[in-house]
């Protein structure tokens, strides 16, 4: 938890955002915490997550809170219960609400059967009532049963005006989005640790990947170290030598000599920021020479990327000149002939790189993912494009200082995507089929950092890289 | 995933169970996996935990899976989606559901949009429709809205002739308890697996158990240390020097000399069955005297109870034995006054051991918990005690083999507990306070073993036991 001021600082933020976009009667916001998570039976939870957006604008990270900020009055109040002695006996002594609210600055405090009456209140009195679409099926069965709306139009996002304000509300949603965006100094500095202990969890990562251990050995220890230092990893993490597929979650492979391991994973700091790096490392400890010239060009898109990203640009346009690189140099491997414009343009990088060049990141991995992709990437003159690969872009918008966004091209060879667009043509003719045919048992290379955009460029997050360059990966593993 | 047959017949011997307990249109009985689960957004999930009932008698380890079984044709049919391009892309090549249905002995698979039509039918004929109150909300909302129920119905079990049949099926939930409380071969196997990995964990704690180490680290170890081997922990890691908390999950604290660690923690295999197991630990590596003699009376506790666990005896007549040793023990020490077996008839073990000796345990850490704790853990014609403690006993029935129970007693001074019985005189004039007001910083301990009923006894499971002797215990820290 930050000072209070933190909090107090962005809900006077988000009041003033919410009066910029609406008029007359405002109406009040409404924030549901999370409750605990059945893993296989209720009690028997999963680990506790709070709300991101719970998190970021009331701080306390225990389920069973709500929050009411009144966008006319300025009133808000925290909604928890105290605990009884049977609490105590099982969870130990706790701090009352009402210290809680203290700690965030909002000295208003009320039971949560308090919370149910006020969203009623504001019900009746038929004042807009504004909320975001929650992430979890407890809330939006809450907020469906509070509200009296269906359980789909609690994650409908509209204007507030439309339908009579039955859905989430966009305005609460761009009032959101924009100041989560803007990272303060405190969270980049939560940034920094999720990133040190993400830096961690690749070493032991690359530690471990000699032939003949079980892929789920490395991955178990990896995510130790995360629970040692931190929340957990940020993301299901991905360990896999069929790299080619893209969120591969299995690890019951054995470390098999001549392949690729791609591991993309991430930590949580205690604080809920997360970091999220991707490294691919040849198993025997040596790349061949197929894998070194397909390594090399991920690598340089990697670093063209970075050096590219600062403040003005937009990031579609690094994801294009980064696509445009790789595609130059798959030409000169002869993977594909033609004009590398016109390749561009007609998405063919989509073949070998089916996803975006990277997305944002803070408190969430992929960040504010549930409150609309396209709210949180893109400006509001920016459209998305139809195309595989760039159309899979979740960051497009024009950077600004305080953006926290991850860099992470790839190349794979994907034999059910290259089969289907040799049959569908999806290629145009710009695919040579006859060179692909040698890489299908190839896999796939990704390589991940995070940048955070600064007042005259960008720097990566984390006191320490990665290392990168082939060679220098070869020497370490040789050592290790 | 076990063996085809395994399976069929779990399923064959459920249709005779619900047979025996019902007549007429039996009608059918549903089945409804788990979905994922969002951490933080939808799409960022915890690590996916199938339903475990759904794994029990479908064995199908993937999310959006369903299944009828029609109990009175004896018809069954598993229902699921099969992928596309886009999966293939995010996921890989995946196994057609047709061949899964295949792998458990169920030729008959649909699209998932089936199992919505196949419920509807039964409605609208009037069929019994048989479900199991789920522990998921989606799963809750999911079956409100098959069945035209409430929420709260679907959570509500009864006699399916009650209220006709608007709710969970008591005569399902019974048939799946009787099956699923004496554990086969393939399942005792999976066990011994769990507490292996349970030893493993707790090896490790104990060797992380030094004065100066932030508990946190040495949670994040014991947990890499699941994730390596099997699929995680079979519930949230209890690790604090605060032992006379019950469940405790903050790990903030510094390993300080003179205080006890006590560790609750347990794995579950790849294959979702869990082990438990708890020991409790001198931060000096010795323990003081007053600690010797609380954990010399636990161990001793833990040992009775075990000796005294065979066919014919019940539980509930264990845990009334251990507690009964405990009070006797305590009272030498002067802790109490008076008459022990008295005592254990007004409960004043509760102060000291404010829950039961034992729960079940198998695919759930606390078998089957969600399907009604008296359900699962009480015959027939055994009633609940209203008394702290022995009120508190999830396991009291009659054993047979194939129970997997566990055997955890324990010891604790929980001042706000102590304070409130002696505000209220709940003691009824046994405790001694003033005795007692010597150890409001002791602490607690448990001691804990998960135990398997055999034919002519029992024994504990797993290949190895964590050492458990006050001696034993010193000797190794000594050396580690």
């Amino acid at each position: 938890m930050f000072e209070s001021k933190v909090y107090v600082n962005r809900r006077r933020a988000l009041t003033e955002g919410m009066a910029m976009r609406l008029s007359g009667d405002k109406g009040i916001a409404v924030f549901v915490g999370n409750v605990d998570a059945a893993m296989n039976y209720r009690g028997n939870d999963y680990k506790f997550r709070q709300d991101s957006n719970f998190m970021y604008f009331w701080g306390i990270d225990e389920p069973w809170f709500a929050a009411v900020l009144d966008l006319d009055s300025g009133a808000e109040c925290l909604y928890g219960n105290d605990v009884d002695i049977d609490d105590i006996v099982w969870m130990g002594p706790q701090p009352s609400v009402a210290s809680k609210g203290e700690a965030i600055g909002c000295p208003s405090t009320a039971p949560l059967a308090e919370f149910d009456k006020a969203i009623a209140a504001a019900v009746a009195a038929g004042r807009p009532v504004h909320f975001l679409p929650p992430a979890r099926y407890y809330n939006v069965m809450k907020l469906a049963y509070l509200t009296g709306i269906s359980t789909d139009a609690v994650r409908k996002v509209a204007p507030m005006a439309e339908d009579c304000g039955r859905h989430a509300s966009l305005e609460l949603v761009k009032s959101v989005v924009a100041l989560r965006l803007i990272k303060e100094q405190c969270e980049i500095d939560e940034l920094d640790k999720a990133a040190e202990i993400g830096y961690l969890m690749h070493t032991e990562a690359r530690r471990g990947c000699k032939p003949g251990v079980l892929e789920q050995e490395i991955v178990g220890r990896m995510e130790g170290i995360t629970l040692s230092k931190g929340w957990g990893t940020s993301f299901t993490t991905i360990l896999s030598q069929n790299g080619e597929t893209l969120h591969n979650h299995s690890h019951h492979q054995i470390i098999t000599p001549g392949r690729l391991l791609v591991v993309d994973a991430g930590a949580q700091s205690n604080s809920y920021y997360a970091s999220d790096f991707t490294r691919t490392y040849p198993c025997s400890g040596k790349f061949t020479t197929k894998q070194r010239e397909i390594y090399d060009i991920v690598e340089q898109a990697n670093e063209l990327a970075y050096s590219l990203t600062k403040p003005g640009t937009s990031y579609w346009e690094v994801h294009l000149a980064t696509v445009r690189y790789m595609l130059d140099q798959l030409k000169s491997l002869d993977f594909v002939r033609g004009d590398v414009d016109e390749m561009v343009a007609c998405g063919i990088s989509g073949l070998f790189m089916p996803h975006g060049l990277g997305h944002n990141m803070g408190m969430d991995v992929h960040d504010m993912e549930d409150l609309g992709e396209n709210y949180v990437g893109y400006d509001d003159d920016q459209k998305r494009s139809p195309l595989l690969g760039l159309g899979n872009l979740r960051m497009a918008r024009r950077l600004v200082p305080g953006h926290v966004v991850t860099d992470e091209p790839g190349i794979y060879f994907i034999p059910a995507l290259i089969e289907q667009w040799k049959r569908d043509g999806t290629d145009k003719g710009f695919v040579n089929y006859a060179k692909l045919a040698e890489y299908y048992d190839f896999g796939g290379i990704r390589l991940e950092d995070d940048i955070l955009i600064t007042a005259d460029g960008a720097r990566r997050l984390g006191p320490h890289r990665l290392p990168i360059k082939s060679a220098d990966i070869e020497a370490i593993m040789a050592n290790e």
